[in-house]
């Protein structure tokens, strides 16, 4: 696909998925628009892991928004919760965060209408995904028909999109996709409970994920 | 219907209309949890009135939740643009705010999961509603699918409902409705450009949809 220089908002976490995402839409022709969301999490380090890979990939230009989700609590990501370091376990995990990209995609939303762009890019998929589920196909079609209702260009005949290029991927297949669009992993942080001097903890499910899919994919981090 | 003391999250601006809301919430018999959204807006006046509201009206929390949409640009409401004065035109006005419901909604959402409550609340309505698209019941009926497609509760059979009392009445209607659930209407606020010295204008699309509201339920406006 070749996106004739026209602008996509791509949601940025600074992870190894989102950062795979904005160099794929990069090498298809899109220009980004990155949006990072500050939302006190735990792991505050990725927010200036998601400025230096939006530099390094050319965005035009990069929103850091704070959206405090503290005070509704819920979530290990960003309450009072221990991080679990026992291993991936079947289910919902206390590291969901209640509707946390219902609500990144909504403002992303808001920023594309405004900015004349009518595609979002966002890095879930439904294989590796620790189980949450704002991270599966029908709730992406979902949210796209509720964008197209909610929305003065939509209402007026245009469409939004929410593109999701690592859907079917594994993490090992989304390293591989990363390499090839040029994505810069060696940026990238996923650790949800980092060290006190700022290193991966090693143990959570995202390390847990990340480890394996650089061990599937016969790479080494290149973040470590 | 008698919630039976269980807990909405009830979006409140402090106007007129979500003012009302919160009262047919409490007069229903649920607890209120209110949320106000602090975007920046022109109207930074009615964040207070919002608080006033909540305490009136006996909110067992009130957040108000700051989520500033300036950087995006897009809307005379938090731009550099002119506020209409002209009068109410057909189609949809220079204030409307992109994606704004929608992300109202979903930060609600979010709370509303948090907190255990399964119930929003909106003072939305598809007549004298400004052309906004995302006050029509498309969008809204859209949004619950969304939110029960998003969510851990909703995939695990519980059912977000997203609850729009006056959605079928006009102003002079949703007035009406207020002083019957008893709603403090004395407290809340409307306009969309105050003058310097703290007054609404008069001009504007929401000071002359709440005036003709007044006249058309044969009262006198009680916070002028």
């Amino acid at each position: 696909m070749n996106a004739s220089n026209r602008l996509a908002v791509v949601l940025l976490s600074g992870g190894l998925d989102s950062t795979t995402v904005a160099a794929i839409t990069r090498a298809q022709g899109w220009r980004i628009l990155a949006l990072t969301i500050d939302y006190n999490q735990r792991h505050r380090i990725e927010l200036e892991h998601a400025a230096r890979v939006a530099k390094a990939l050319g965005a035009e230009r990069h929103i850091v928004l704070p959206l405090d989700l503290t005070g509704f609590g819920g979530s290990a990501l960003t309450a009072d919760i221990d991080v679990p370091k026992g291993g991936v376990e079947p289910g919902i995990p206390v590291t969901y965060v209640p509707a946390r990209n219902t609500i990144f995609l909504s403002v992303a939303l808001g920023w594309a209408e405004a900015a004349g762009a009518r595609d979002l890019f966002i890095g879930v998929n439904a294989l590796d995904y620790s189980g949450y589920p704002d991270c599966r196909p029908e709730f992406i079609a979902a949210f796209e028909t509720m964008a197209n209702s909610a929305t003065k260009a939509g209402v007026e005949g245009e469409r939004f999109r929410v593109h999701t290029p690592l859907m079917t991927l594994d993490k090992a297949g989304i390293i591989a996709a990363g390499q090839t669009a040029g994505a810069p992993l060696e940026l990238t942080w996923s650790c949800y409970d980092p060290t006190p001097d700022g290193r991966p903890c090693g143990l959570c499910d995202s390390c847990r994920l990340r480890a394996k899919g650089f061990a599937e994919a016969g790479m080494a981090d290149p973040a470590l």
